[in-house]
């Protein structure tokens, strides 16, 4: 008995056992698919100590975009819209509006109250673009980070989030350290997990890398 | 004692603590970017149940694009290059070749052997891509779900990489359940892993977002 399990299945045998679970996947799959009837502005969260954060969320917008969508991206943290995407998004002038905050959040300074106002004038031009009535998509990036410092008040933004944002906007916030406050209301959240770094073996950021 | 601790601190201390906290992990930062100096081509692998594995790697090419670097995109499962991505990439159309195996895996159909020669198909076009000196960054979006299902040997893709990947190339690999050998030789991998999915609450598929 032990030997009819084990052995080797011809390739006639492997090729018919292979058609029918997948056409018992792709059943399934229609199935659940049918029940999926609902069309919204989503809330997307990528967070987490790994690569992919921004990068997804600006894949998302290069996405939209494609699709002739208008988008809007605001800048949270000085300096983390790099080079690559910036120059990338020049050749969508005609359907993406970026908001960077010159004096935004940055490793370089120091200065907290300057920070706080760098975040609130963020803030400011998020909620106008999310309520516009301008674009399908926007962009938060590093929201969280703010966030996490209390730069500005959870409350505020999930209370905006639940009551001001249209319905058919879709709204992408990036940033490590989501507040649990934010995932809990978001439709869609996504932990880059790190599994490995080239930085560990002393590899320097790169051009279309890193930026 | 204990009402000490809990004092409550005043803006300017806020601030000025605040400052010293990060003129720290600034001059960390520093120390530690200091030690970085390799510049070499990646391996990279997106895996992972959530979403964001092509989104991101999709972001990388348009990042890269930006900067003007020569792309190269392998499809290994049709249909898997949305619409949003395939029209935002037109507008590269100078810098970005697309590879799509026509024949690719699909759930459609269940011809496993047809699986198997669209695989090996794809899998030549993206060494020969990678080999030929003409791109900085090649996406082979998907391979990890040929190599799940065994359409192509691993240890031939590890060997390849490991041997015959100009040292200059940075190669993307996207799909689940990316196999041990893979990570084991990836210089960055990360981990998509799912917090929440709006398919939960019925949402269905929508244009810019998951196409």
């Amino acid at each position: 008995m032990v030997s009819d399990k084990k052995k080797e299945l011809t390739e006639e045998e492997l090729d018919a056992r292979h058609a029918d679970k997948m056409r018992k996947k792709k059943a399934a799959r229609d199935k659940i698919m049918a029940t999926k009837t609902i069309e919204k502005g989503l809330l997307i969260v990528h967070t987490g100590k790994g690569k992919g954060k921004s990068t997804a969320g600006f894949g998302m917008v290069f996405r939209s975009l494609g699709h002739g969508h208008k988008v809007g991206v605001v800048q949270f943290v000085k300096g983390r819209i790099e080079t690559g995407e910036r120059k990338a998004l020049e050749r969508f002038s005609d359907l993406v509006t970026i908001k960077r905050m010159g004096e935004g959040f940055t490793w370089e300074t120091q200065d907290r109250q300057r920070d706080i106002a760098a975040a609130r004038q963020a803030w400011e031009a998020a909620k106008e673009m999310i309520t516009s009535g301008d674009y399908r998509l926007v962009l938060l990036d590093e929201l969280n980070i703010v966030l996490r410092y209390d730069y500005l008040p959870i409350e505020e933004v999930v209370e905006f989030m639940k009551t001001e944002k249209p319905e058919d906007v879709h709204v992408i916030i990036t940033g490590r350290n989501a507040k649990d406050e934010l995932l809990e209301i978001a439709d869609l959240a996504t932990d880059m997990t790190q599994i490995k770094h080239p930085f560990r073996s002393g590899v320097k950021p790169q051009e279309g890398i890193e930026f």
